[in-house]
């Protein structure tokens, strides 16, 4: 392991102009104003830049380069900062603009000597595995992925490209699978896997189970917060999105691009369409459409959901009286 | 630490003649048909066995060993498998059947040098502790037990015969008990322990509590999935699963065979009857009797939970129109 | 790392008349009677003491000596116990005597080898870091906190006096911020930190996320349980209590006080105020104000949720008939 020195290109100031051509935007005000970061409007000083969004607050605004909705009327405050840049999407500029400063925070690469890698392992080109962590018999890693301290990797898992794990979460541990013999419960061997596509992200915490026979696969792309837990088989599609504490019961499917709120939950043996958005602690227990928005236990429409609460609620306020 | 070769006798294929008789079955097809290992039924290959319960889909099945219920009629594409077993529980036949031919993966055994074990812990014959595990001190762990990476067993924890935890579960971290003195909240010492029966096994990252001067127990054969949180002085009987981010608060005491769904609840100081089911995101308030179902916030027969929610959604759907 | 013995002064027996002047309670029975620890009633033997409130049975209880309120009428079977001794609050008291004796049990201190602490970390005096511990770049640790085993501290993360925390949690992971940029989800670096404050306690597998900019604040003397989950750039006040699956989305703030049931939750961006309670599983999802106990989904007065769960089954259970 081998503590890397920020890249040249990522470890100076920009001016106003470079970050404008950066972004494909607009610059308004003075082009030489330096900038070395990005934070949030309230806390953002005179070398950092922001973004602002039409009906945001702006209170006392001391940015010094303000990322701005293209052709939005802006409020006065702004306009007395050094620079805005007007850009399509304000808040995604400000996170492509942060990635590039963060690329110059110096950070560890390689693998620790006091990680475990079984021999059997392989690690893709540029992968940072930290101390403590346990990459099991047969693993495989790809390029760039970044393991944090004390995550385990269970025999036989598969992780794409540029995937980061973070600390203390267990992708591979066995499926929870048994049959009662009528003495005991009988163990069912847990044989598949997990895979994980490119560029997945899992946070601290979190637990996946291998399959039962055959595989758990993590899509491209999906983001998984911390204290989520996916029972084996389960299969998530492209870019879905995981808040924390979720729990998949085994063998849920999930198409791309859903989003399920914290501590959502499938009850296991159904899919979850593509698009949609569960609300947080919405429980699945059949099938849902593609592109629907649900909440509640058994999740059904949201706004269903939100007006048989708002009806029980009212009857009680009435009954009071 | 070292790695076994597999025993011999679990480490060749197994002809249907063999198999029948090791599963105490009647052979219908060709008793000399290799078979290498289990699978489901959709996967199977021609040297692997499977099962079929009636209900089931067969859709292009392509196993060479189906087990199958004894007499049961069986759909034709079955009879075209150049082998079929007829027992008693063909799920947990084949469930006996995996075990056997898993026992012929090779796998680690003994104390990885990395794990950490106190001078003060002992640990039965033939335990597993793998690298990042920490054993703290007066445990002991009876024989066959596996820790894998990572788990943390604090001071005194007791273990039975085989028992399996999986990566990064904590068992014997104190309660929380504290009490407040008018200006800060004053810690009860956590003076008790945690014991464990035999043949229990412990998913990834679940904790389990010290007793506050007792003991925390979990019965023989219980199983318990990932990030499941047992309370201190919880007493599980025998043979309880508990699902996955299942959660009992202090002083639970649960009867033998209890099935607790994923993420049901206990609110501690009462008490889960022998035999009692409860659904998915269950809350228990109050002690519930033995056998019952329930379901609900709080936690209430199930069959009454289900009438209450479809009511109150019949209501709002009339009240739509 | 090196085993400390028992500090002299709490490695010895106690006289009831020693237990009466430390507790500042007045003495009735044998002064000389010698006390070695502290039990609950049921349990504590005759050289332990316990505790007794109104309304608690008794039965059969054999400790040496009991605490008991001031002015408190004694059941018959307390009188007939060596020594009473009467205190403003016995439960406090026993804590107090408890955590007394526990001072004489020998314990480790000092920062084990197999630790990991980044050599720009700093740790104040007397800290104990247990194996597989991880303490990150720039991590400032307070005088005399413990760290158990393979928890993760990840870099920038700050401890002040006295805190203990438990194994496997995670302090300091990235928050979960990103942005949809169409083709896929871009990544909002999380250059945030962690600052926890004085005497503050976190249970097991806890997961306490950065700030995106700023910070993520655990305020002094706060208390978490197992498996809390803590999104990034919530403020918590003193003396907050969250007990086990508490999940906080992001910049949730709390007042001091509050007291959050089991898997409590806050939706997050949103307050809830001091001296707070929230009942088992109650969500947040708007402003809650100071003082108020708050249960259900979304979360209102309890005497509100508790009366409309009775009203929806009383409906049911008269449609039945």
């Amino acid at each position: 392991m081998k503590f890397c020195a920020p890249a040249p290109e990522n470890d100076r100031p920009l001016s106003a102009t470079e970050v404008a051509l950066m972004l494909d935007g607009t610059l308004d005000g003075d082009g030489n104003h330096a900038i070395t970061g990005v934070s949030e409007l309230a806390a953002a000083v005179d070398d950092q830049a922001s973004y602002w969004l039409p009906r945001s607050s702006v209170g006392g605004c001391a940015a010094g380069l303000v990322l701005v909705p293209q052709e939005a009327e802006l409020p006065e405050e702004l306009m007395t900062r050094p620079a805005r840049v007007a850009v399509a999407r304000p808040d995604l500029a400000a996170a492509l603009l942060a990635q590039h400063f963060d690329l110059a925070r110096p950070r560890w690469t390689g693998v620790h000597e006091r990680a475990f890698i079984d021999p059997t392992a392989t690690l893709g080109e540029g992968c940072t595995v930290h101390a403590g962590a346990w990459i099991g018999p047969g693993c495989k890693l790809g390029a760039g992925c970044e393991i944090h301290p004390n995550v385990v990797v269970e025999a036989g898992t598969l992780l794409g490209i540029g995937c980061t794990v973070h600390a203390n979460s267990v992708l591979g541990a066995d499926g929870f699978g048994y049959v009662w013999s009528g003495s005991k419960h009988e163990k069912v061997p847990q044989q598949g896997c997990v895979e994980v596509g490119d560029g997945v992200e899992i946070g601290a915490c979190t637990t996946i189970d291998r399959g039962t026979y055959g595989v758990t696969v993590i899509g491209d792309g999906c983001i998984l917060d911390n204290q989520v837990q996916i029972g084996h088989n389960c299969v998530l599609g492209r870019f879905v999105v995981l808040c924390a504490q979720v729990g998949l019961a085994g063998s849920t499917t999930i198409g791309d691009g859903a989003v399920l709120g914290g501590r959502a939950a499938s009850s296991g043996h159904l899919h979850i369409g593509a698009g949609v958005r569960m609300a947080g602690a919405a429980v699945a227990t059949k099938d849902i459409p593609d592109g629907l928005t649900v909440g509640g236990y058994p999740a059904w429409e949201l706004t269903s959901e939100t007006r048989a609460i708002a009806r029980l609620r009212r009857l009680i306020r009435e009954s009071r009286s």
